[in-house]
């Protein structure tokens, strides 16, 4: 990887992809907003998932939900009760810590899975210190509630307590009774959101992966709960290779494996097909895209980190310059949530099912959720490259996929004089593409702003477009040059974005 | 209008468009979800709105700000401290009123532009009632803060609190010194964004159109000061007609005019092109993506109801069921936002411009800011009809617009038996267009489950499909049928939505 975090977060500023929330006030951790590339690559990432994920699938329907709801579905959920970080303060400087971080950096452990009495206790004999004073003397660990708090209606007031909601499922499985009565769905099926999520997270961190406002893509994929390990898709993934790294392979200290899904399944390490099913499917979605997929592994949760609802859950990681992190999770949540629902309810959450002319209630086999900020950060990172220019300076060239890249194709005058003739050629690709009409400063300095911000195509109108009616069409990738005549632009344009070599578009130019 | 706002809510619950929030936990005044059909319009809706507005749009760039964000910001704003609707409560059952409601309800009298101390007058003096329990002993008139409250960090307090916005449009001006660094835009430019925003009414009311949480496509127009009226593009308007409203028409008690904007702009009706220019755009946007323009109007603000930072202002209306009201507002802002932010911010927002050739603080000339939801409900209520079926009963036929229509294209098989062949058909077309495979009951019942969700092509696989290899296209608004070859169906379908008439699709098929 070319750069950092802090980097990163620098360069998304300076070219207009994100920047720190309400900046000319401070700004506000946690929180960011995107600007105008920014706004588009994200659209451009949600609207792949979303074709991707629910258009192009015949057993998937989307939702769009509220943010704020009825407060039961969170109380229900668990989330009221028990969502939560924990938390120290330190007694000389008042600072608020989260315990998992601070236990982390400064022993070394894994806090997955910890206790408040475990962090208590570590905290006191290991002689944890406060990250801004540096005093020893920290207080008592404490469960902090990471759901947003707010009030609706006239009264403020306990009674009128509402949440933001903490993650976009609930939401799935507050409608599952609506969703399943109006659509026309057989198990397995799956249910997909996508929208804003909030977690009031005690440390902020590392630009857009830990933020307090974040944008989620969610399915819950629900099965026949005997059924619960036959997915009829397994065939359509068994030879696509995944890094593995199992819970035996951590516990064993051995390093991950490069294997077909099918022999996973094989050899028992992954033991449900729709969990293999379900890592392909994601790992695949961000392959298409143009991420790399040397960076991707997918890790086994041990025992002593599973969430109490789960019995099996995979995480597909991606290697950021902080280290292997989680990108999402594929989780086996058995019909804890609607189980839940009904209880909290009343409502009866079952469905009949064609095929053995029962009424059951679904089991959750996964829930491939994935932050589209934490997707924006992946595909920025294995975009982003350098390379020497003609006078040996280092350039950043942003290599996105050009089915995400925010600008698509820019239209450039060669000089001044030929601006009646681009702008022609322009208006007849804008409508179908996203496009950038540039006249400003040197062709080359003009060919280095495309490959910063990512865009596939610079179209060059020269002199040979008048006198030929032929333009020149530039790689940002390569820089490498073809000729193609302006009647043939948007087939050839198109013919590009739909994965055609840049090469076979036209006529090489010799340099 | 074939049905009211009521019938409205009860149909596009019944067929997966909208559910009340929640509602197995008694639902949440002011909050919906929308179902799968409803969440792919609204997505088809929004992504018309980014195309038409931002991509196809040289002088337009997006942002996507964060729904929480400094709290300073709300308090540049205005929204902190002046931010309300007027109450009224009961003294005898504690209801809590707006005042504008129970004023314009009771006693027919605008309400728009009336102060607390207006409404207190009426209340007392007209002898006003409770609307629960029909008391005339009402409390005092009180201002009511419409902002969402919550706390960021660990601690909750005073200095923890932060809003939920309240507009995106604020969002749009403490970004903008950012967008114009890392942009390269020249006045006259315009920022625009989509998102949710909130506001804590005290009576969400009419299902949709008055929401505590609902989704806004916002833009912000920026003009030179001294170039306030000076509208390039009226020519690419003029000669569209609007339902014109003045103010003057409603103080002398005249009926609107269908006039050509330019006529407007001649008469001094409409005194600035950009108004008219903007006017004309968002009317053509609703028409296009298949509105009736007849239900649509534009009206002035007379004075008394003018916002006190706006020196014209012009609202896009709608006449829905329960009477004729705001889409958006046309409204002159000045530089007043900007010059707020730089007063709290301490920070310029000044730009150069390179024409004069000095730094100026642009002026707002038109923010078109649209409510989603309220749109989603004019392409409803203009899509909803019903006809006699074949056997004389009333059907309902949801003629939304190609373009927007939740399910583009259904597939068919007549009967079972031809089930391997609408398979093959169904894959050929599946990626390219929102489909729908559909296999259960009567050919002429699907026709009629098509209808009611607004899917403007059926393709039935029947037995000339096997045996001369071409399939029955079906219409939904007249019920035709034309037939087209198997291989040319992709071809035949993107014409169509291209625009194509039906009946040029194929060989039409006589009954």
């Amino acid at each position: 990887m070319a750069i950092n975090i802090d980097e990163m977060a620098v360069f998304c500023k300076k070219k207009g992809f994100v920047y720190p929330s309400s900046e000319i006030y401070g700004g506000f951790s946690g929180f960011f907003d995107y600007g105008p590339l920014g706004a588009q690559l994200k659209r451009n990432i949600m609207n792949s998932w979303w074709k991707y994920h629910v258009q192009d699938k015949e057993d998937m329907v989307g939702i769009d939900g509220s943010i704020i709801c009825n407060p039961k579905v969170w109380v229900a959920s668990g989330h009221v009760g028990g969502f939560g970080d924990v938390m120290v303060a330190c007694k000389k400087c008042n600072e608020n810590m989260r315990a998992d971080h601070i236990v982390e950096d400064q022993l070394g452990v894994q806090a997955e899975g910890l206790s408040s009495e475990d962090f208590d206790k570590l905290i006191k004999e290991k002689d944890v210190k406060c990250t801004k004073c540096g005093s020893d003397e920290l207080g008592d660990c404490k469960v902090f509630n990471l759901l947003f708090k707010t009030f609706v209606g006239p009264v403020e007031g306990d009674k009128a307590v509402a949440y933001l909601r903490g993650e976009t499922a609930q939401l799935i499985f507050a409608n599952f009774k609506n969703v399943v009565e109006t659509s026309r769905l057989k198990l397995p099926f799956g249910i997909a959101q996508m929208g804003k999520a909030f977690r009031n997270e005690i440390a902020p961190r590392n630009f857009l992966f830990r933020l307090r406002e974040f944008e989620q893509m969610e399915i819950e994929y629900f099965v026949h709960p005997d059924k619960e390990k036959e997915c009829p898709y397994v065939d359509e993934i068994k030879d696509y290779e995944l890094l593995v790294y199992s819970a035996e392979m951590q516990e064993n200290e051995k390093e991950p494996v490069l294997m077909k899904a099918s022999v996973a399944l094989e050899k028992g390490i992954i033991t449900n097909g729709w969990h293999a099913f379900w890592l392909v499917t994601e790992t695949k979605w961000f392959e298409e895209l143009g991420a790399c997929k040397e960076n991707f592994r997918i890790r086994q949760h041990r025992k002593d980190e599973m969430a109490h609802y789960s019995s099996d859950c995979w995480d597909l990681e991606y290697k950021f310059p902080f280290g292997w992190k989680e990108l999402q999770g594929i989780a086996d949540r058995s019909d804890f949530d609607l189980q839940q629902h009904m209880k909290h309810s009343k409502k009866d959450m079952s469905i009949f099912d064609e095929e053995t002319k029962k009424k059951v209630v679904p089991f959750v086999v996964a829930e491939p959720s994935l932050g589209v900020d934490r997707a924006f950060l992946v595909f920025m990172f294995d975009a982003y490259s350098t390379r020497k220019d003609e006078k040996g300076n280092e350039v950043t060239v942003l290599k996105l996929n050009p089915k995400i890249a925010p600008v698509q194709v820019a239209v450039l005058p060669l000089i001044n004089k030929l601006q009646d003739k681009a702008r022609e050629v322009f208006a007849t690709v804008k409508n179908n593409f996203n496009c950038f009409y540039d006249k400003s400063g040197s062709v080359g300095r003009r060919y280095a702003r495309m490959d910063e911000i990512g865009t596939p195509i610079c179209v060059t109108v020269d002199f040979d477009t008048l006198e030929k009616g032929v333009l020149t069409l530039r790689n940002r990738d390569t820089a490498k040059q073809v000729r193609v005549k302006i009647e043939d632009l948007n087939e050839k344009l198109n013919l590009f974005f739909a994965g055609e070599d840049f090469e076979n578009l036209g006529t090489a130019v010799e340099k």
